[in-house]
């Protein structure tokens, strides 16, 4: 029997990674292109296209492609574009998922990474069988997708699930979007090398954050080395993150939250403050009872598979 | 042929309001008991069951019971459960649906009171056709409906879309839920008194609060003489309330936001402000494409017609 696998393509600002996925989440191809490499959107197509088709030319006839799955930054469901992405050379609207449906033949279907990712974790990852659950990426962003009732919130619009740009302080940090205080200027991993080095500011004035602060990684490396400015940072973000998740509650009531990305890696250092701040800022009558949860996808495969898990949800709910 | 209605019944903290309502949203037959009159719910459930079985004899045969819909304060849909209402007198988890679906022998659906009546804004309202809606109703609190994809956002355990319980500003105004800085606290009937109450304290040192201000509707009069106070006073309302209402947008992306209840009866005095600040704190992707309208529902009939539609949304969608 001819089995069947979905091509799952991440399109990041630096690199595109994509790869097929059988239906248990098994990943039997997998390559990395440069995105920077294709200021045309459609010769990136076609060589990760051309990719995809010697893979199978390889399997001879063992599998067949049963479809696209595209994670994308500014992507949108409901037209297969992306959208004047920001950290895309690609300027404007452009339509990828029809690029790929027509050069591949195949049913393609697109959304942001954050909203692939969560299908991914609902699929293959801890939420399975999970109807009501909130996704959150903690990158350079916050990116998050939010499941209610089994189901993808797309909005009217297909751009729902924006929980990094709510405002959490009027007259906050400078966000990138243009306006201020928005979550991810304070939890993400470029939030959290901020609040480190205010703290190292305000506590030695006379040292400066050094140019070896370039990752959140650094900082985690502090903490496990004791160092009080490195712990407090981590504390800060967990503090104000507990909050936005505990305000997000009162809009859907999850039975879970997921965090996933750099960040979540910290362990206890992030998990610890978040979960407190969370329970301490929630409504007596979702006390106690929301899981905030590690994302069970690893760091390496979760494009792949989150992409690929768009098709392979639609397979399964059919 | 024999006609439907269903009894929509609004469980409030002074008045049940109950009615029998048609197809299209005509109320064939409407009453009001005190419920305060009856400390135990099961001679309340009695009471109303009584007058709803008499309709139906004066009715002679014309009509039939459909089923019952219910709309009451902390309303579980799934439970069918009033559970630890803080405006009722009856304490506990109070499972009604049960009761009245025992007493009239037919299909019965419980839930808030503002999820009632967002599903009579789709149902009978100005959401009709609407997939992706908030429906705020500003009473003594903030209350919520959500829907997404067409259907209610209940959440994991019923109790989604408690907007009115967001925390806007950590170490705010105390909240009846026990919690600091709650939406409700400042957009909400009591709200907007405090916030009056504030100006007029900190304008006028001298005077105090009088005590002719214990409705909203008090403070409308006074703005529309043109009192500077009570201008500002809706200024700060919409102000914050525009900051809630475009964050919520991040979350569902919906396509309007219905804005019921007394205080969305000032008209230009609370939607100017609102809608400004919304679309000044909207993240660009956003921006002059969700409208903000008062809900189409009467005052008067809502809350009947919310608890009705909660069965008849569900026998349409059959």
């Amino acid at each position: 029997m001819i089995q069947q696998l979905v091509a799952g393509i991440d399109i990041g600002g630096t690199n595109t990674v994509f790869g097929l996925v059988d239906f248990s989440g098994n990943i039997v191809f997998k390559e990395t292109v440069p995105t920077e490499h294709f200021p045309n959107p459609k010769d990136l197509v076609e060589e990760v296209g051309e990719h995809i088709k010697r893979s199978f030319l390889r399997f001879d006839g063992k599998y067949q492609l049963a479809g696209v799955g595209i994670g994308a930054p500014n992507g949108n469901y409901f037209k297969g574009t992306i959208e004047f992405a920001p950290n895309l050379k690609w300027k404007g609207v452009i339509p990828l998922a029809q690029l790929f449906s027509e050069l591949l033949n195949c049913k393609t279907i697109l959304t942001n990474d954050a909203n692939a990712a969560a299908i991914g974790e609902m699929t293959f990852g801890g939420a399975k069988g999970m109807q009501n659950f909130i996704f959150i990426t903690l990158g350079t962003g916050l990116g998050s997708g939010i499941v209610v009732n089994g189901k993808m919130v797309y909005g009217h619009d297909g751009f729902a699930g924006e929980i990094g740009h709510v405002i959490m302080f009027a007259d906050g940090r400078q966000c990138g979007c243009g306006r201020k205080g928005c979550l991810e200027t304070y939890c993400s991993a470029t939030g959290i090398k901020r609040t480190y080095s205010d703290l190292l500011m305000s506590h030695h004035r006379h040292r400066r954050m050094d140019r070896m602060v370039d990752n959140a990684k650094f900082i985690y490396d502090k903490a496990m080395q004791g160092d009080k400015d490195a712990i407090e940072a981590f504390n800060c973000t967990g503090d104000i993150l507990g909050l936005a998740l505990a305000n997000s509650v009162a809009y859907t009531s999850p039975e879970a939250i997921f965090l996933f990305g750099g960040l979540a890696q910290a362990g206890d250092f992030i998990f610890k403050p978040t979960i407190e701040s969370f329970e301490k800022n929630l409504l007596t009558i979702y006390k106690n009872k929301i899981k905030i949860l590690p994302s069970q996808l690893t760091e390496n495969n979760a494009a792949i598979l989150g992409a690929s898990s768009l098709l392979w949800n639609e397979i399964a709910v059919k």
